[in-house]
C-alpha cells in the first residue's frame, strides 16, 4: 500500500483518531504499527484512544509513534464479542472516543482493529451517514490475474435495493481512485449473467440507472462471478450477502489450492526437492493473494474514514490499515464522492424511479 | 462417479432419454459416450433422440451404444442460444421428445449437453414439477478439503423464499444420498455467518424448519462462503443467486491459483526443473478440483431424472453424465424425496408458517 500514498502526497497535517485497545494483540500492535506508519507519513497526526496506563510505557518504546501521538484516556474497551447493540451503550470505550474525535471534526477518520458490528453501528450513529448515502457499505480490495480491484458490498447491508446498489457503485469508483490510483476505474454490477436480462429487477434497475449516469463510460455493465477473480473490472457491485459469501468462497478456494498444494509438495522425496527449486515463486505468489495482504476492510459512505484492521493483525498489517486511511483521506475519497453525488444526484432521486424497497435495521448482520 | 455406482447396482433394466443432438459435438460426442456407458451399466437402455440420418452411422461405428440404444428421430435441434421461450414452442426437437419420453413414462430421465435454460423450462412444462415441491432447482457435486460435496441451487431460482430452500434441503440430502452414496449427509445453509441471527428472514425461518424436522439431526445450521471448499457439510443449500455467484467464485479463485502456479514454474529454468519434479501431483491436484470432473449440474425436484452435460464436454464425460443419472434412477432418488416429503409435509405447509412469497417466473434466469 505504501507506494499508493506516493501518488499525490498531501503535506498538510492530518489527524486520525485510532482505537488504541481494539484488536487481539492491542495496545501493543497498534503503538507498534502507528510507529511503522508515522515513519511513512510526514504528515500523520495521531489521537490515540486507550487505557493511558498502558499506552504511555509503549510510547516510550517506540519514539516515532510518540512524536505524532496525542494520547486520550478511554475508561473501557469494547470486546471482540461485544454485541453491536450492546457496544452503542458503553460511551467510554476506546473505539466510541475515536468516533466521537471524528464527529466533532477533531479527526478525519478512525483506525480500529477491533469489533467490527460494533464498529459499523458505531459509526452509522455517532460518524453518522453522508448526506446523499442511504446506506453504509463495506469495501475492500481483492487480488486478480489482473491486478487488484475493490469490491463492496461485504456485509454491512444483507438486502439492497438498486438505489444502494448505485451508491455502491459511487463509493467504490472513489475507493478504487483514491486507493487504488486508478484515474478512471471500470465499474461491473455482480450478476448471475452478463446479459441485460439477466437477474431480479433491482439489478436491471440500478443498471439502468448506471447507464444513464455520470459513471456511465467506466460502467462495465453486469459481470459473473468468475469475472471478479479474472479482474473484468476495477469495481465489483453487490449486496452485502453476496459480497459476503462470494468473498468468503473466492479465500476458502484459494485455501484448499494451497492446502492441495501442500499436499503435492510433501507427497514424496522427489516432490520436497521440487519444492525447494520453486519456493521462492510460490512465496511471491503466497504473498499476493494473501487476503491479509491489504489488512482489512473500509467502512464507506460516512462523515469520516472508517477502517477496520483485522483484530488478529501484527504491527506491520496494523501499520498497512493506516495506510488505506491515509489514502483515503489524502486523495479526498469523500469529497469525490460528494462531487459525484452532486452531479447524479437526481438519477438516484426515489421520485423518479420509485421509493426504495423498505429494509430492516442491519446493525446486528455484519460478519 | 463410476464407483459410486457399485453402492447398490441395480439389476433391472432402466430406460434413459438422451438427446443425441444436444452440446458443441453432437451427435458424435453423445453417441461415443453411451458407447462408454453402455459398458459401465449393463442394465441401461437408451432412447436415442436425433436426426436418424446422422446417428445411424455413428452407432455402426459403437456397436457398443448400438447394443443399448433405440433411435427416435427428432426432425429439429434447439441451438445453444435459443432462448427458452423459443425452445418451449419447438415441438419436435431432440430435447423436446427427450422429455416427451420421460412425461410418457417410456423413460426415467433425461441426459442432454445442449441449452440449460432450455433444459431447465421444457422439464418444468413437460417432465413436470414433482408434488410437494414448489421449484426444481439446479444441484452440483464440488469438490472440497474433505471430499466431494453437493451444492444447489446454482441458479434455477434467482430469488427463493424460506420453503424453496427446505426443499432445496430436502433434495440436495437425497442427491448426496444416491451420488455420493453417503448414508446420512449433513446439511448447511449458506449465510453470513454462523450465529443464528444471522442473515434475514427467509434464512431463519428455513433454519427453523429444518431443526424442527426429521432432518434435524443431520442439519448443521448455518455455514459461511469458506465453509463450501471446507467441506464443512455434505450439501450447502443457498438460493439461485448466491449459489450461481458462489460456485462461479470458487472456480474463478482456483483458475487464479493455478494461473499463478503456472507462472511460478515457467519464471526460471531451476522453476521448470522444480516443475518437472513435482507434475505428477499437480496433475492429480488438478484434476481433483477439475470442475468438469463430474461434468454438469442436475435439476432436481422434477417427476423424473434430468441431468445436464457441460456443452463442451468429450465421450468421457459425457459417460460422467451418463453415470449420474444412472445413480439417481438406480439409487431411487426421487423416492428418497417423495418419502422425506411425506415424512415432513406438514412442516412446510404455507397454513402453518405464511404464504412463501410472490416470485416471478425464472425460466430465463439460468446461467
Amino acid at each position: 500500500m505504501t507506494d499508493t500514498v506516493s501518488l499525490s502526497p498531501t503535506p498538510e497535517p492530518y489527524t486520525l483518531a485510532v482505537d488504541g485497545m481494539g484488536g487481539d494483540a492491542a495496545p501493543d500492535v497498534v503503538v507498534a504499527g502507528l510507529d511503522i506508519a508515522a515513519d511513512r507519513h510526514p504528515g500523520l497526526r495521531v489521537l490515540l484512544l486507550g487505557d493511558e496506563a498502558r499506552l504511555a510505557p509503549l510510547l516510550v518504546r517506540h519514539p516515532k509513534a510518540a512524536r505524532v501521538c496525542t494520547v486520550r484516556h478511554a475508561a473501557s474497551v469494547v470486546s471482540m464479542d461485544m454485541k453491536p447493540t450492546a457496544a452503542l451503550r458503553v460511551r467510554d470505550s476506546s473505539l466510541r472516543l475515536a468516533m466521537d474525535a471524528v464527529a466533532e471534526g477533531e479527526a478525519l477518520g478512525v483506525v480500529s482493529a477491533g469489533n467490527s458490528g460494533a464498529m459499523l453501528a458505531l459509526a452509522k450513529i455517532v460518524v453518522k451517514t453522508m448526506p446523499g448515502i442511504s446506506r453504509p457499505a463495506m469495501a475492500a480490495i481483492s487480488p486478480t490475474a489482473r491486478g487488484d480491484i475493490v469490491m463492496l458490498d461485504l456485509g454491512a447491508n444483507v438486502s439492497c435495493d438498486w438505489r444502494n446498489l448505485v451508491e455502491f457503485a459511487v463509493m467504490g469508483e472513489a475507493f478504487a481512485k483514491a486507493v487504488l490510483g486508478l484515474p478512471a476505474p471500470t465499474i461491473g454490477l455482480l450478476n448471475v449473467g452478463s446479459e441485460e436480462l439477466k437477474g431480479d429487477e433491482r439489478l436491471r434497475q440500478a443498471a439502468d440507472v448506471l447507464r444513464d449516469s455520470p459513471l456511465a463510460a467506466q460502467f462495465h455493465g453486469f459481470v459473473e462471478g468468475h469475472d471478479i477473480t479474472a479482474g473484468t473490472t476495477d469495481v465489483v457491485v453487490t449486496d452485502g450477502f453476496t459480497g459476503n459469501v462470494a468473498l468468503k468462497t473466492g479465500e476458502g478456494a484459494l485455501k484448499l489450492a494451497f492446502d492441495l498444494l501442500r499436499r503435492v509438495f510433501t507427497s514424496s522425496w522427489i516432490a520436497k526437492i521440487g519444492y525447494l527449486l520453486v519456493r521462492p515463486g510460490l512465496e511471491r505468489m503466497r504473498e499476493w493473494l494473501d487476503p491479509r495482504r491489504y489488512n482489512g476492510a473500509v467502512f464507506v459512505g460516512l462523515n469520516g474514514v472508517v477502517v477496520k484492521s483485522h483484530g488478529g493483525t501484527d504491527a506491520e498489517g496494523f501499520a498497512s490499515a493506516v495506510d488505506v486511511a491515509v489514502d483515503m483521506v489524502a486523495h479526498g475519497f469523500n469529497e469525490t464522492i460528494r462531487a459525484r453525488l452532486a452531479r447524479m444526484g437526481s438519477l438516484t432521486a426515489p421520485v423518479t424511479r420509485g421509493e426504495p424497497d423498505a429494509s430492516r435495521d442491519v446493525v446486528e448482520q455484519v460478519p
